[in-house]
Order: structure tokens, then sequence, then C-alpha cells
């Protein structure tokens, strides 16, 4: 089995992790999670989006979290956006990277911007030159990459011809998104394969939703392919309030416990990341989806008897 | 990737999956839950077990579920037994094939049929002589063959020594059981491999639990080096009674989405599986932990709307 040594996870917990989440998480209780997660190690914290508040009331308070969080130093806390507005927004907030995103699905782009795929490739263009002009690295997202929650062929010329638009107007990265939970491994290998083989120095990420139990197979398979980023969240929570079946997202305690048990380095401290998944349970008032943050849980709990 | 055609799945719900269940199903919806499985197509249903009815409750009933169940030919219906004594019952019983265990964990074996491994083994052989003697086929398992959940160490040797007095005693197929969830894909890519290259036409499955959510993950690394029998349980209930996280085993579901999303074939009915996880789904009064299940269940109730 052909697997890398070590790999970089993406922390998406504060953002795609709540944003879907019906209680409002208070302020403080996020830049809390933030601070958690920068001290568990991980590198990359996907921190807020900033988008209108009227369609994704959690993510309100983006410009306070930003200005709150303790930055540590080697960890690139970034934004989402849904346009240039948005990026202006977060540049000022402070935010070290923004992240943009056009669906693969025409529905997609119709029911998350309002806009065609085309149309929104153009705004995502724009994002990334503002975005470089302020110094800051830009992540081009392709969402509903591996299948449209609508039931759209994705064809994968779709998907390799946004990345090359991604890459060609300036991403420093590039996220292959499974919004909807559509992919499977021989899938993600191929994709994963054939857009390494044509950028193959490009920071290729994989972000997969759980919707049908394949987030970490899919996880392996990538890794087989070449690829050492991947976004998780917390607890396993998240998903897209624009996106049909878009359960959440590949749990963090999931990755952490299928890296070490095969000796692939993350540079996170698995303990303080489970500290994390109890304190946002508590918060959330549930146990969270992640088998391994409840095992884990219920055996500190047991271990109180 | 280098995945079989096909894939026969052995159903184990009506034993694995119930026996840890602490409300006791009636006898009617075990032979329903049976002969909908077979209806489905699966061609091998781990049916009941041959137990004490003081350890076990829930499988109180074994002799009476094979009686009432409509065999259909071409489908291996199988009982579980852990002495001789259950093998003699089982057989007695209809049982086409019996199923016998020795766990790789030394406190596995003393936790489970209160013996040493050594001597677990002894009877297991006895097992499989009183099986082949009646004409039927048994399947040796080496249970906690990944790992042990009292945190021993669980030497490859130690497996394939199992493997192979399994093997010489006659038994016509091996199973290794992820019995509480250790195994990683790298690992189980080991061992199937080293296995097939011993006993390169026996019939080999693998037989995981979700405790850690490794288990689609581990089917495909399965697959990979070969092996092409699969154990997996309706909704993903299940769990030993005698040993610690042993969470559900791999959904029925997820194995099945997983098989049709690579066009490897199974010969079950995707829609007859999902009939039998609404069905058990209401007799267990809960939503069952499958994601493909409740997703295709959601579905079903949103379509009613």
């Amino acid at each position: 089995m052909n697997l890398p040594s070590n790999v970089t996870i993406r922390e998406v917990s504060p953002r795609d992790g709540l944003q879907s989440e019906p209680v409002i998480v208070s302020t403080e209780e996020k830049v809390h999670l933030v601070d958690m997660l920068s001290a568990a190690g991980f590198a990359k914290i996907n921190v807020a989006s900033f988008v209108s508040p009227r369609a994704v009331p959690q993510m309100a308070d983006a410009r306070e979290v930003f200005a709150a969080i303790a930055k540590r130093s080697g960890v690139t806390y970034d934004a989402t956006v849904p346009n240039i507005k948005g990026a202006e927004r977060a540049i000022e907030a402070g935010a070290d990277a923004i992240v943009v995103f056009v669906a693969a699905s025409e529905r997609g782009n119709q029911s998350g911007v309002g806009r065609s795929t085309e149309d929104a490739m153009d705004e995502a263009e724009s994002v990334i030159r503002i975005t470089r002009a302020s110094d800051r690295s830009a992540i081009g997202t392709v969402a509903t990459a591996f299948g449209s929650p609508y039931g759209e062929d994705i064809d994968i010329d779709r998907v390799t011809h946004l990345v090359r638009r991604f890459v060609e107007a300036g991403a420093s990265a590039i996220a292959l998104g499974d919004t909807s939970g559509e992919a499977n491994p021989k899938q993600v290998q191929l994709l994963a394969t054939k857009i390494l083989e044509n950028y193959p120095t490009i920071e290729l990420s994989m972000h997969f939703h759980d919707t049908r139990g394949m987030a970490i197979a899919n996880t392996v398979a990538a890794m087989e392919a070449g690829v050492t980023h991947f976004d998780s969240a917390t607890g396993g929570i998240g998903g897209s309030p624009f996106t049909r079946n878009s359960a959440g997202n590949l749990a963090t305690e999931e990755l952490l416990h299928l890296c070490r048990s095969m000796d692939i380095d993350t540079g996170v401290d698995f303990d303080l990341a489970i500290d994390a998944y109890n304190f946002l349970a508590n918060v959330l008032k549930r146990p969270l989806p992640s088998k391994v943050g409840r095992l884990f849980r219920s055996e500190a709990e047991a271990s109180d008897d």
C-alpha cells in the first residue's frame, strides 16, 4: 500500500462544521474552539465564512471571531467567501487565506450562489485577483466534484476545466469537495491521479462529506493516489445549508485515528483533538457523530468511575 | 485500483446483529428478517447462534427460527456455535454450515468461552470434525484477528497459526474477525495478502466491526488484496456481548453502496435491502446506524410528502 509519511489536516469545524447548526454558538465559544484546534497542532483552520448573515446566521460574527482568536505562528487561518464583497471583508478581518468555490454542478451554483457555473468562475477569478493583490493565498475549491445531489452527471473534464481555470487565475491550492458524499474510492483515485499528473507541484486537498459513510475509504484512496492534504471537522459535524444531503464532514477523530494507526504523521496531538470533541459536544449539547470521538469520550467517562 | 468484479456478502444481522440488542425480538420477526434477506439476494445468512440462553437471551429461540424460515435454494443458512454441544444442536436444527471461532486474543478466549486459546482451538477442531461428519461445511473464524480490545499485541504469526489449524482440521472457509474494530487498511492488506499467498484457493472472508469508523476503508483494502467475501449487518447493528468496544458490524447498506458505486456485483437487490433496513428499524424502534440506510429511509419518507 503506497501511503504518504505525513499529511496536513485543515480543520473546518468552526466554519463548515458549524454553519448548518441551528443553535447559534456564541462568539466566545467559536474563538475557544479555534484556539483549542491551533493548540492541538492543526496547521490550517477554516475559521469562518463571510456570507450574508440572513443566509447563514451562524456566521454573522465572522469578523469578531477573527479579531479575538489567539493567532499562532505557522497556522493558516482561512475564510470561505462566496464573492468579491466577502473576500474584501475577510481580508480586512485578517484572514491569512481566502477559500473560493465553484460547483461542478450547474444546479449547485444556482442554489449556492445564484449564478451559472461560468459566472461563478468569473467571480472566483476576481476573488483570487484581489486576494493575491493583498498578499494572501487563494484556495480554489471545486464543490460537488464527484457527483451532484441533483442527479446531474459530473464529467471528469468539467472538473479538470475548473481546476485549470483556478490554477491559471493564480490559486495556490486546489480543493476537491464531495459536497453531498457522492464519491467512491475508485473515482477518487482516478480524479486525484489525473489532477496530480497535470499539476504535479500543486497543493491538492480533498474535502469529503460522509453522507454515505464513504469518507474514510475515499481518504485512503486519495492517499494512495498521492494526496497529502485533507479537510475534516471535529466530531464529523457539518454540511452546507445550500446543498441537499450534505451531511457531516469527514470526522477529524477518524482521520487522526486512521493516520496514527498507519504511522502517518499529522503533527496533531490526539488527546487535545479529543478535548476539542468534548468541548464541542458540550457546546452543541449532544454526542457528535464521530465514532472515535464517542469511543474516547466514553472511555474518559468510564475511567472516571 | 485492483478491485474484484463481484463479491459475496454474508448477512449477519439476524445473529451478530441482534445478539446484543437488549429488547428481545420475537421469533416471528427474526424469521421475517431472514426471509427478507434471502429474498433480497443474500447468498449467505448467519441465522442464529446456539449458545446458552442465559448468556445470550436473544438467541434462545435459535431452533425455532431455523424451523420456520422459508429456505431458498442456493442460500446457505449458517449458525454460530461456541462448542460441540452447540454444533450438535445447530446440525439437528438444520443449519447448512457451522461457524466456529477462536480468538487470537488470549483474554478474548477467556472472556468469550472461558478457555485458553489452545483449548479453544482443540474444541473448534472437534466442532469441525462433527460438522464434516454430518456433511455440512465449517467456517473457521479467527476473532480479534487485527487487535485485542484488552491491549494485547496480536502477532500476525499468531493469526496465521490459527488459520493453519482451521485449514488442517478441514474448515472449508476462513473468516478474520475485527471484533472490536482495531484494524487499519494497511494491516488488513498485509494480513489478507499473506493468508491468500499461503492458501490461494481458500474462501477467505472479512468480518469488520465499525467501532472506530474504519470498516468501509478496511473493506476496500481487503478487496485490493483479493478478498471477495465480506460479512455485514443490516443497519450496521451488532456487536459481541462478550467483547469490550464491539460496536456495530459493517453496515450492509454501506457495503452495497460501495459495491454498486464501483460496479462490483453483489447479486443483492438494493431496494429490498433497504426494505430490510426499514423493517429492522421498526422492530428495534430506532433509526439504525447505517448512513446509507438513513439516507434512503429519509428519502422514502420525504417522497411521501
